[in-house]
């Protein structure tokens, strides 16, 4: 593992090679080999606007390039031997280099540092990263949108404190989970226009003596300018906190989708049933029927939360610029990535596939007197001031509670015990159906505002404008 | 404290009074008094809007708006008495309302719920927040560019690792910080922009029975527009969360800048010198004179990083719709809100009063073979590639190490012994404005790179698009 | 506010005032002041020694204990005036001090600094709170064993995934909540006993020069001995991180708690009630009664937590000794035992008020095939392997699953479809009161391993040595 | 990947198979297999009991027994295959194990689940790593401890603020190190004994209807006892975060030696000077000697801390018993276990090849007015009461910093300008070694102490009981 025989690249100052444990313990080849393909793409960019400026020659730059490609290959095809004693990506492709093309591959590192090399393989990554992400994003919003439209008549209990609220339909509870993913992707969207700021040029940090012209990088790289500023280029990690905050929130709201899917699938809610091919069964209990998917991706926000924290801590009092902390940006970010890519995919495959159990839902809007408001709103409508209507109708629930019934159940006598400017009229509003398309304007639960909702969602998403 | 002849506005359905500590632990009017404002501000909207449609008489609007007025003047005198009992800012002040004109007041809350209301109320206090904080960046910024003007040609060593890296020009270095806090400048705009949607007219969750009009009271909030889901406006708290992560990036620079300036502070970089208005001295120790203003700074960052944990935790499962653990999130959101402004404020008052040790700089950096890079620069362009160039310097740099001489101290005898390529120009390379001089891009060290930068960045300051 | 004519005790090194910002920005009196009596009490034991070892005169000792105790009497009072000019709680009391006694004031410091004092009186201060918490932790696992006691063979559904899994009993429920409360008490022991530790005769960092008796102070105030590093004993936090993770991981326990707490008084569930007293209602909908304590407990666990983070990043490579940064640590300290104690206090209250719906509890834990396991042990005792009598059960569920009924409602033959091995003294171990009787070992569900656990439980509860 | 052909262990009451994509997404197998001779030792502890207890026959046993071992020398030699259709390490291992010995294979799995096999797998694999990271703490500190003799009598400033304090010894500010390791040894050491508690037995969550003897398998394992509760036994995760939380507060530590490390490696400090084996050099500036080491565990604090902080939110309001959301709980901890026993090692190894550079320390501590309390303790000790004798020194010096001479280099005269308390003995405690000798107490910094407690040291770390 210790291969004694290579030769560090900046050898030439010291007077004792690495220990052993040490060079393992601070290669970071482990796991920056995954951003090979950036790296060279950088590379590629960098030789070419290097001969532009006369830098290197034409024959040089093809060199590398053709040199580049076929390190490329090999590590495509699983032969290119990866070492930890040359560190890190960067070193073990240009190594790989010079020993496929000779003299030229030595010219490749003029006028850049790994400092601003790295800087850029990981924004190049990332940058194709959110454009996947954004995708399932799109996905998910899109299954949710076609189960709020099968659902859109559906009437199910709303909740507040998880006790029975007012009657609200499927739609309307599926469309509140669309606006979230809505300003997530909308995050990203920012989170990306930030990020694509080109670092080479920057150099170690001062930026180089040679005559460089870092727009035609930029433009070769699809980024919308070269970073202001070398010091900051190289230091900054702001774009990396940036994007697991907005992934921490994403993954915060795909928590609270589960816990509803979770309690949802429980007998006792019995509201809806996730696919068999979602679940897994126990060990012990023949009889078990759990819903993994959501749980675990429960339990995944707690990973992304944590290396966002890391991430800042990281960062916290480092004076600029690189420091060898950074090394430690990345594994939370890869992380980070694939565990947020892995929980949208395998949700928007997930919603697809519940199957709702709407008898059961409409039994439990039933219960709990969740009409109640109705009834205050209807008192208020016949000139009962909203703070009287509220106090009568509470002593009607009261009423309700010891005697077993639900509002609907009462008798009219019974109920205008409580207030004598309550009429026969009242049972239409004590309906589930007269309670949900009630609240009838922009934003509420009635099934006609859900259709539009779903319609006006459908444009948004197939608009690249910001909503 | 547990004034019991207080009746509670849903007092109607319980059998039981609220236990007295209970009712203490629970009641937030402690600290969301602390909206008032925006609570009177939206309920005259609201009301205003209710008259509009016809759900209020004229008559009645006008007695609210001005009881709503009164108690305003009562709570900025001082002598409004709020109660525990009465929960939080908007029981307390539609209490006093009625109070004070009587039947009209129990007809406020007509049409919306305290859900909806306290979600209006936190985005448009932290609206104006916003505003307050993205001024005192610009203030803070301007400072560092009138530093950075007077500093453009002053020399000091760059670092990585805390190694002396190559020359820089200590405008440049101030340019970084600029650059940072361009991009959370733009970070707060964004949150801005997806926080200005407004709750009211979810009501509870489901949206009202009542014919009210939300694009109206938008308008008069100076909302964007109505949020186009009931059930997701009474229950998203991602806007606080993506304003503490902003500010939790912004505190991460901060820090970062904090530990540059205790480290220049410090007897042994002696780079700069605080202002004795920013210190203060030991109870023990009489000649000291501590940097106490970034040391409080940088560990201020930490409380803000907590906050944002605090938050993510918080809504971390939930269920929909609203649940009595959102009450938490206000104290974190206050307190993020008051250190950012007064870190940002204290850091405005004291970059423009740093003095600069000119010559300390330029002692240290000509130390630690800072334009070794601009010797090995000096190699590849009479010819050698670079990763020799970079090999033949480390010896020469081993060598200045073992005679305690720093490169430009060598001769060119000695110089030769590594490269017969070296001649007696080398020594202009060597210098450290000929140093600076050289990295002459955009981006890069130079000073008239940092007088243009300056010129650009005043530009961006006083636009008011995005950058 | 800012009142320039108080003289800083380091002024004599100064040229310029504080900045009237600065001095409100860095001042700790605002929150330090709660530590007074803990300050004072270090001072009394300080003099004290001080006096024993000659370096204070027995009449200057008296006067200074007397001054205290006369500074102490008004603080209680509320008639001290706390000065924001003289920074901090020590300085505070010693300028009041020495306003009231003369010279023999101004030598109470001799031979500390604010750096060991300010370690001293957190830590005195602390180990009160500690004494505190355990008290309440006890108190509320009593409640949790009163409730165990009586509810020891009510049935309930045990869910693993929120899915039921097998029947349990309540009591057992509530010792697996005892348990968890046992570890946390046995952190905080820990805690303590390692915060038990003085950092007095410090000083600044160095020690001081004077002939002090650390082992006396120390006596004097129950340390279990002096810090044995003055460094180390002015710089360390971790007694107050390991206090917060020790409650953060409390907190964490409360809030699984809570979670079923809430779970089980929704309509759905309807396995328990909480006491009016510990419920409020809602503005706009008459019948709800939410359960707010627990939600609110919930939430406060993301509180701590982010304190914990809070405190971990702050301390975050500053180096040694005393930095102003550390100033910081107070406020979430304080946050976190006053969150902690009142939610202990709140719960500890609330359990006594529990009311079990045992006909509710019952009828879920027939549901869910609860009793798929016994059955798959009936088998395995009949001589069928384990994995093939999971098997077998495995498609009598499905075929319950499909017929609507549970295993107990089918017939012996429908059964037998599935094993020859099925007899009729099967229906005996499918009965709830069969199932949980029948794990009868020490830590099952059994009643009387309940009932044995319950004195178990109260035997090391009112013991003090370590379980 | 996907194999159809293997036969889930729980799929009998199943229509769908299991989703491909979501079958790698829940399966822990990755990752768990780690735990593969755990696992084995805790089936065979469990296999063994059950012969015991009559539920398998001896032959039965045995077979288990030399199948399981078979299994682990395959996994050893590399030539198990792990399948993700298995899931887990728990059902890979008990298919090959079935596969390998036939029907006793089946057996195994008789009065318990995989619930309570991972709780016991992971307890039994943290307590030897917490035995082996308790090893590397000693080493650390032993070459702490060698290097403080070294250092005893060597001089540099002792820093508040990082600004000069007062001279300290070099040995003495080892010490403070070793202290703090010696705490965290200590919480390791408890952490150590809470989980030291069985949960064989819980099964899934109830116990189990089997005669099990729980005394005889805890201890077959080493376990003190059996955990009391079942449903706690298997949803308890706990130890795991107070394992984390104690990494969490070492790495702390850690971060804190390693900013010291580095400020001290720069040229503006030039205290000491890292092994070369121990640092690296840059891509670009060939002068670059970077200490890697102490940046990359200064960056690995944050991660740390980070997988703290997502397993307090993994399990933040779980009900209970064992949720899905548990199996993220080990990736964190592993990674943890790796980073901390790495830093831990590599710390060990470098402080060993410190170089100090005593002349550099011994000048720095000249500076910065170190002495000035000393002098301070001089005119105490000459009858000025100590607060007015800080205000003469702070004069003293204030005419120092103007003049630009430290206290010792003013004349007498110029002295006695401030005080005609001040003799010609003034000069002795002026000095450095008359200042660290004066501070002659337990935890005092002067070299005599700094032996002594050497010697209290190495006795602590030879002893096993906790001091």
């Amino acid at each position: 593992m210790h291969d004694t025989s290579i030769v560090k690249p900046w050898a030439g100052r010291f007077n004792a090679p690495t220990d052993a444990f040490v060079e393992a313990f601070t290669a970071s080849v482990a796991f920056d080999q995954r951003l090979y393909r950036y790296d060279i793409q950088g590379s590629i960019a960098h030789a070419t606007m290097l001969a532009q400026q006369g830098i290197l020659t034409a024959a040089e730059c093809d060199a590398i390039i053709s040199g580049l490609e076929a390190v490329q290959s090999e590590i495509e095809a699983g032969t290119f031997k990866w070492s930890i004693a040359l560190e890190d990506v960067h070193m073990n492709i240009e190594t790989a280099l010079t020993a496929k093309i000779g003299e030229a591959g030595k010219k490749l590192h003029t006028g850049r540092s790994r400092n601003d090399q790295i800087a850029t393989d990981v924004r190049l990554w990332l940058r194709d990263e959110i454009d996947l992400i954004q995708l399932e994003i799109k996905r998910l919003q899109t299954a949710l949108l076609d189960l709020a439209e099968r659902e859109a008549d559906t009437i199910l209990p709303g909740f507040t404190h998880l006790q029975v609220a007012q009657p609200i339909t499927f739609g309307h509870h599926l469309l509140a989970w669309f606006e979230m993913l809505e300003r997530d992707r909308d995050r990203f969207t920012d989170c990306r226009r930030r990020l694509n700021v080109m670092p080479l040029g920057a150099a170690a940090l001062a930026g180089t003596t040679y005559p460089i012209d870092r727009q035609y990088t930029a433009q070769l790289l699809g980024f919308d300018r070269p970073a202001e500023n070398s010091l900051d280029a190289v230091s900054d990690r702001d774009f990396a906190i940036e994007f697991t905050a907005a992934a921490a929130i994403l993954m915060m709201h795909l928590s609270r989708y589960s816990e509803e899917l979770i309690l949802w699938s429980s007998a006792q809610f019995g509201f809806i049933e996730l696919s068999d091919s979602f679940c897994t069964g126990s060990s012990i209990m023949p009889q078990k029927k759990n819903p993994d998917v959501p749980e675990l991706v429960r339990g995944k926000s707690g990973r992304i939360f944590g290396h966002l924290m890391g991430l800042l801590t990281l960062m916290k009092s480092q004076p600029l610029a690189y420091n060898k902390d950074n090394q430690e940006d990345k594994e939370p970010l890869f992380d980070t990535v694939d565990n947020l890519k892995g929980s949208l995919r395998v949700y928007a495959d997930m919603m697809g596939n519940v199957t709702c159990h709407r008898e059961r839902m409409r039994v439990a809007a039933k219960q709990g007197f969740s009409t109640a408001t109705d009834l205050a709103d209807y008192l208020v409508r016949n000139g009962i001031a909203f703070r009287d209507a509220h106090e009568i109708v509470g002593k009607a629930v009261a009423f309700g509670v010891r005697e077993g019934r639900d509002l609907a159940e009462l008798t009219l006598a019974e109920l205008q015990q409580f207030s004598v400017s309550i009429q026969a009229d009242v049972f239409a509003v004590l309906t589930l159906e007269g309670s949900v398309a009630a609240r009838n304007h922009l934003g509420g639960t009635a099934p006609n505002q859900v259709r539009s909702a779903i319609v006006r969602a459908r444009t948004r998403l197939n608009t690249e404008e910001r909503n």
